[in-house]
């Protein structure tokens, strides 16, 4: 499900591009943006008109704003995420929190990474927090899951892909490597999760692991943050070479 | 208050300092962390034994983990927090969520910010969703309150501060104003609220605005990746000089 205009919006428009399906849309009399519903209804989308208690029993927030769109899940396999050989992917291992999930898609997409792999334990991508926090990126880019971990990580490396892990505990910084030239390579960043990292037996199969410098007295970044500095800092590197 | 193991030993820490005074903690018969009792003991800091649903009806998390220390909050001026003329400030203007606002602080804290500076209409620092989102990082860094934003700016300008605002509608972006070395000076970042940005009045007391590069669909980055991608871009320039 799709709650609100900008999350329809990007629905809507992902189906006219045929990555995705827009099953139906349920709309209350006061739902904003009404030109959805136009959209809707000029693709071939079912538009059902229901009250506000109804909507408020279809939406998973607190504040819902009368528009829900209910999604066929656009389902990717590893290989075709991969298809095009992005030069920037990021891979979550175990990562739980579907509000961090979205977001690192968001920040993903941001960076120009061309696809996000949701890899081992990791919460499912289309759980509404996730498909709210990532607000439309999760249309943008193609989005696979596998609970293999060690199949995710194989078919990044054929890809052309360097493994880098994000690891707070790692000898190498960020911004050493980044002089060194390091993250210039097509990279896949390798996220654990956030009460626990990454495992030994998943940092084993990496090409590295890397830190974020910690130059005050802070123990380590969340997960969206650091997420957000090793993206970054790669697609700085690459656009810069 | 502060809650939890984290955050009740970086308060202890920093009663033991003198930056901050904790008056008293109160602990379940269950509280993990029990060296933290001992710890206030000796600092003569009174410990209250509570019951568990005493413990939940002060907390303000869900899964409260039975250990809450009152504080006096460290009340810092302006001035102050200034004084050591630090050459990296994070200056949030109205900024709303909470919890956004401590994600801020915890990442200037390990991008090595000399303080973050709570200007205009942004929410408390010492909101309990405020302090669990810093971990710990709020007793780590001076943080000041001022709700005349002009005299914020000024007194960073007058502390050898760039006033340099994250705009997403900005004409430089962060890499190029990088690789020019305008990122090398002193420099305070000014982020603005989720919803509305920088207000334009407060732009024009600025020596810049840059926006962070967005290489893909995403159409913004959220608040807190954005100050870790602005502050570390700053943190990089800053240590490389």
């Amino acid at each position: 499900m799709a709650e609100g205009a900008q999350a329809v919006g990007e629905a809507l428009t992902a189906h006219a591009a045929g990555s995705l399906r827009v099953r139906e849309l349920f709309a209350t009399e006061h739902a904003r943006h009404a030109e959805h519903l136009d959209r809707a209804r000029a693709a071939g989308v079912p538009v059902h008109p229901v009250t506000e208690k109804a909507a408020a029993s279809l939406s998973e927030t607190v504040t819902p704003q009368g528009l829900v769109a209910v999604c066929d899940l656009p389902a990717v396999e590893l290989d075709a995420a991969l298809a095009e050989r992005p030069a920037l992917v990021a891979v979550l291992v175990g990562v739980a929190d579907p509000g961090n999930a979205g977001t690192v898609v968001r920040v993903a997409d941001a960076a120009g990474a061309g696809t996000v792999l949701f890899a081992g334990d990791t919460v499912d991508a289309y759980n509404g927090k996730a498909v709210r926090a990532s607000t439309g990126s999760l249309f943008h880019l193609p989005v696979a899951r596998d609970r293999d971990v060690s199949a995710v990580l194989a078919a990044c490396r054929a890809a052309g892909l360097r493994l880098v892990g994000a690891d707070g505990y790692a000898t190498g910084d960020l911004d050493t490597a980044d002089r060194a030239g390091e993250l210039d390579a097509p990279t896949a960043w390798v996220f654990g999760s956030e009460a626990h990292g990454l495992p030994d037996e998943v940092k084993s199969q990496l090409d590295a692991t890397l830190r974020v410098p910690l130059y005050g007295r802070a123990e380590s970044l969340n997960l969206a943050t650091a997420a957000a500095v090793c993206l970054y800092a790669s697609a700085r590197a690459q656009h810069r070479a």
